[in-house]
């Protein structure tokens, strides 16, 4: 459905790199970007116990955090060059326990907007056993001009 | 409204610190409680550099992070003995960014249910500047007997 | 906490008048307005057959039409004039069946904005029985130019 | 995904048919079903004036109203005999005006569960223009014994 989304700015790439670089908490986190496309962007995370809730799985948080992220870049590959992108709003499902090696966060544009796009991110178990679905997340993002000072939700 | 609602577990307070404590997610942010009555939870967070987003804002999942705890929590203090909690979804609007010395999640009960309870949690800044809402939760949250062997979303 | 919110339409109330007078919708379900005020805007629709699901209730889809209008009017009376307001999206907690001999939809704005504006409605019961909350909603809305050949929700 | 779901309910088609036409608001707004299959449910619904909102776009309750029916029947393929299917919460994201001459809500299963399923529904436009997605929609749904005396969310 997506096939002829063109990036608005031919340096998407570089330009979600470098904004996830600074991005202290998905480095915190330990997640890493393993794709990116126009209209979609993949996170990775490894499992680690400091983030757990109280039963041993990742807490939904962690897990929101890497959909949350990955909606973001998704909807910044489609975003024209000196704006920044910054979600005011999610929703979030958890379909089972985030238990796992590891788990990819797939984030992909639904619909671009010039001021809001919305994205939806699936979240996986990655490693040695069957892969599950165990989150799912709609977002919606705002598009606006790049202020470092930056403000808030628009 | 929540006036007549009594914990059907008359240690409640005991079995939200033990599950807290449980929670390394909450552990490694720095989260910690500072309110829990019948139906309401509040966990108070300092700013920190390491969970931060691309402008120097606290990550909306490190925000979210809190709020589900917060609601979550505030859901047990309701629930039987033997029981545990599971957010099954959730919902969050960012209304400001998440710039402060610190933030409070206020976690409150909207309708209490055998199977599944609703929750609301404001989140607020805290600290010299005026305190403002930067973010609200709605969340469905499952109650079910305690397994530690745990399971997922239902 | 909204105290200082003042119109920035002085005509708020007539324009959201004229407005609801062009929704079909609230004309064919019943509804009518039975409060306007900065910031906020209840919506009364009475039980009626013709719209209910499989058990006798009032649909989920008349419960959210309500809901929505009222967020959406709630938003309008803080807009300027020459706007509209629409829905970019909302989500509701449906906490009790929708059986009484009618319903309050009271939106409220939880925070205004220039460009986004987010509001919160209870549906409640009413009639000669207890007043029940039966649904909770979060809409996040956005304020535009008017032009009545209008587009969508971005 | 979902290639192995089983009906629990060999009838389920007859079951959700029945269903179908005891809810009066489908009949009101002029829905009615094109597909049904394990796991999935489509409802088509012709354009009318008497459900728009002030610009002339069918009313977003309005669309909610088809894309929650055809999740719950979605959910309603899968389930036991002798259980209904009622709707916790949904959220939608409106992402174009609803105009057209109709319109398809195709309601599908992320993840069954024996007390909670996750749907997800797609609304498009229908008719002699291209095909335009116009909102999208993530569903909670409880699954219960029937009891035509019927009770709430949970």
């Amino acid at each position: 459905m997506n096939s002829a989304w063109v990036p608005k700015d031919p340096a998407y790439e570089a330009r979600v790199r470098e904004s996830f670089s600074r991005q202290t908490h998905m480095a915190t986190l330990g997640a890493r970007i393993v794709f990116i496309a126009p209209g979609e962007v993949h996170l990775a995370l490894p499992f680690a116990p400091q983030f757990c809730q109280q039963n041993g799985f990742l807490h939904a948080g962690a897990i929101a955090s890497i959909a949350d992220s990955a909606n973001g870049y998704a909807a910044s590959t489609l975003a024209p060059p000196e704006t920044d992108v910054l979600a005011v709003e999610f929703k979030i499902n958890l379909l089972a326990p985030a238990q796992g090696e590891g788990f990819l966060a797939c984030g992909r544009v639904l619909r671009p907007g010039r001021t809001l796009t919305v994205c939806q991110a699936q979240v996986f178990t990655t490693g040695t056993t069957e892969r599950v679905l165990i989150a799912t997340m709609l977002s919606t993002i705002i598009v606006r001009p790049t202020e470092r000072g930056g403000a808030g939700a628009a």
